[in-house]
């Protein structure tokens, strides 16, 4: 979310896209603030982080600014408001189903996202593996940067299900892309596609990455 | 503390004030590591974080240098002693006075550090909302990393006491001050002083921010 | 790692030592990943947090680019490399063995990174303190990240074996040396043998630091 300007020709389908995919990440931080009883402040913190926390830190690392949410102050508002409903309507019975539902808009976000930040690293000469490094990070420390906040080893690092992988592998199709010197939203459009389709399967197939191989001596 | 032009005039009050809250701050901090029994590296390191944390992350945020601990770091030599006498005087009985003595500093430091937060942010023209965040940063999130590298889930986030929520209304009032082209002091004297009593009420009387509804699934 | 002109003349060996604590960081990054049972994404973000994010933090708290990382993008994919690796060829075994054999590298390293660090903010004109500070973070930090990631609080703030204060006295020595107009490697020489040395001594009499006096109430 942390992208924008009209790289993309079919700029409505993607404006949905990225408004749908902000909300999936801000109420997965919400879902987890939730679980681990923060109150008000703390739950607009959390979904907020998790929502523009990635973007943000590649924008320190590449030293850019504004922020996504400094330019486009209004979503700051969506996000208190969203914490706000959320708190006064949200039932233990609905926690299960809005994790579920969130799962995809959330693999939307991972794949456009990605893409996005690589993009704009590459626009910046970055190297190709950082420029992919970069994308990763727009979409994945969110998630990172919730977990750390909430006292839990990041999920991302730890669960086994590939996610930060989809991305890192859907990125390399953006590199590909401009080393052949194909227009900007063939490149975009392989990559997210790439991500997405990649979560998906990871999605439904319940496939894992591979363990540390014999087991280390457990610490945890 | 991380706030140094002369903004308010009454210039000496304002110096005290900063230090008495600077040092509250840093004693919060050195409370905590003691508590979690970290060595001398440790309690210097988590109180400085909870006395500079805040305005440096602020500062890393807007894109702003020196850091105050930079261009005072005369204080990073203070913050040391201070670590120093700490641990070879503070005794098991003192630590609850102290923690008491300090929560009157410490919200005069939330009132004045938020209101110079948001002032200088307002400077650099961000919209509202964000210089609004960027005061609660400033005050608040000193105590936030001290949480984390102590490996708590942030209090801020889940005492259900209103802390950075005094904070986020006082600074509105600079905002407002700044909307009717009132003088920099007024504004600086109204937040300050909101925020302020806000958190002197809450102190007093106990009260506490609403929960999440109906409760969770739990988690912890 | 994170510093790179020729600033010591006997280059070869410099980059030798370099190459080797580097490595030795990353093993360490890799290690602690393992024993969380972390899965390859994670182990790769642990040991390349626990190898560069010293020099990252130090870079982006002086406003310093291109990061270490991105200059010599290559180290990247050794890394990656490293990962893949060491998931399939450690077993548990392995893992003492390993531990210990990074120790010394580890301690290189610490001295060599620091006085880098101190360098680097010396020749941006920060005051003393801040540039020793600079070089502790340089050297320490990787670790701190490593374990707030993983949950922990971090090793360098309470396991009371002097590390970040080694580098701490080591790095006054260039301070010293530049006061005195000493060439710059006298000083680089002084600083990282003083602090490689004191490192050696702790690791070698197992001496510890002062721990809070009478015991502070606990709280874990």
């Amino acid at each position: 979310m942390t992208y924008h300007h009209a790289l993309f020709d079919f700029s409505l389908l993607q404006t949905l896209v990225e408004v749908l995919a902000t909300l999936a990440f801000a109420l997965s931080g919400l879902l987890e603030a939730a679980r681990k009883r923060l109150d008000l402040v703390g739950v607009c913190v959390v979904a907020g982080l998790t929502a523009f926390g990635g973007g943000t830190l590649r924008d320190i690392l590449l030293d850019r600014r504004p922020f996504f949410w400094v330019q486009h102050a209004s979503w700051l508002w969506i996000l208190l408001a969203l914490c706000t409903v959320a708190m006064l309507t949200l039932r233990a019975r609905h926690f299960e189903l809005t994790e579920r539902a969130v799962s995809w808009p959330d693999a939307l976000g991972l794949g456009l996202f990605s893409a996005a930040g690589t993009r704009i690293a590459l626009d910046m000469q970055m190297p190709a593996i950082v420029a992919v490094l970069m994308g990763v990070i727009t979409a994945v420390f969110g998630g990172v940067l919730r977990d750390i906040v909430c006292n839990e080893i990041p999920s991302a690092f730890r669960d086994h299900r590939p996610y930060a992988a989809c991305a890192f592998i859907g990125t390399w199709m953006l590199v590909l892309a401009d080393t052949l010197n194909a227009p900007d939203w063939i490149g975009l459009t392989a990559a997210a596609s790439t991500t997405v389709v990649l979560r998906g399967l990871a999605l439904w197939t319940g496939y894992s990455l591979p363990a540390w191989n014999p087991g280390p001596p457990a610490d945890r």
